[in-house]
């Protein structure tokens, strides 16, 4: 029997490459996307897309009403989205516990369908400094998955897979590149508009082009205001 | 500046009781429930009576789609809810993740409004033996709220409080008692009717028949087919 795998999927150049990454290690795939209020939804849309593209076997999309919360720029109307600044501070864009909120409905969605693997994307290399982001923080996860769980208590654990943690963007690039990811398809910008296009400047924006620059590759993004021929 | 808590408030017994624990200790209460698709949701109207008996700050509801993903005879209406067994095994009305789900919720909701602690009425004495609700399983969560968070790293993690954990049903109501708590408008039942009459003999019911004999007390509960004078 195939192994299965649940893909946090959010449209972006990082879960694009896991889901090609899992596919590629002979995982039956899952995706699962959230509808959480953040700004940029058109990532809904993108990510719809993409799993059509890889053929995954269910795209399931949660919506949960954490934007109400408040307290991040990407769901907080009242708070606007600033562009990137290197000041070693986690920016107001973070979405209090966002990963684990996540993790967790993937860890519940995981269970239910009898998934061995959770992937996400996440880096902590070219990355905005969340806490959730970090090695220590999946450990912390891994350890709680086989607390949390029927399965773990049984003696087998989902586990968390983080392929992308230790890879600078342009490394994530290359090795979507080398299977045959089309960047074309994803979006990975915070101001991104209803129809695709990217601001730029964004944390966001600023990774994703210092990625492609470091991999030597063309970037198909649009950018607000720019010149389509 | 009083300390503010989130408590997970189901409209049961032990949820109920943790909330009178947490203004009795001096907390401003924010309570959090969850629309999650169980069938027995007539306790979200109960939830609703209690926060406002309570006098809570806020009580937010989020709603979330994990009933979807099935699994569970809480949420799968292809499955029926059983009635106790005492078996040792992990009933089939466990909701895959759900503590991990809802705890996580919950901290994003402590974190967005600068609460110190969370709340949760979780015992492992008189229990189902869900994995989610044993002391270690606990440990680990307080652990990645440690991690997971912008004000863990920053120091001041949220902290996870159990005040229920190692005492049994009666103790539980012996201390609601003690703080006043009127049982009569809490719910525990799985199979609650919408009018919120009790089965008697699933799990959850014969936990809370067993606690009110072990107290000594009068339970209020009405049960389905009972002569109402």
């Amino acid at each position: 029997m195939m192994k299965k795998a649940v893909i946090l999927l959010s449209g972006g150049l990082d879960s694009t490459t896991c889901l090609a990454y899992a596919k590629s290690q002979g995982f039956q795939c899952y995706a699962l996307s959230f509808s959480y209020g953040q700004k940029h939804n058109v990532e809904l849309d993108v990510a719809k897309k993409i799993a059509e593209h890889f053929a995954v076997e269910k795209h399931q999309i949660v919506s949960l009403s954490i934007g109400d919360f408040g307290g991040s720029a990407l769901t907080d109307k009242s708070l606007d989205i600033p562009d990137y600044e290197d000041n070693g501070e986690i920016p107001v864009t973070y979405v209090p516990a966002r990963n684990t909120i996540m993790l967790s409905i993937a860890l519940g969605f995981a269970e239910a369908i009898n998934a061995n693997s959770i992937f996400m994307g996440a880096s902590a290399i070219d990355y905005s400094g969340y806490p959730d982001c970090r090695p220590e923080y999946f450990e912390a996860f891994r350890k709680l998955a086989s607390l949390a769980t029927k399965v773990g208590v049984e003696g087998s654990p989902i586990t968390i897979e983080t392929p992308l943690i230790n890879l600078s963007k342009a490394e994530t690039i290359e090795l979507g590149h080398s299977l045959g990811v089309d960047y074309s398809m994803t979006i990975s910008c915070y101001r991104a508009t209803a129809d695709g296009l990217a601001c730029g400047t964004c944390d966001s924006c600023v990774f994703r082009k210092k990625g492609f620059s470091g991999a030597g590759l063309q970037d198909q993004t649009k950018y607000i205001g720019s010149v389509i021929i």
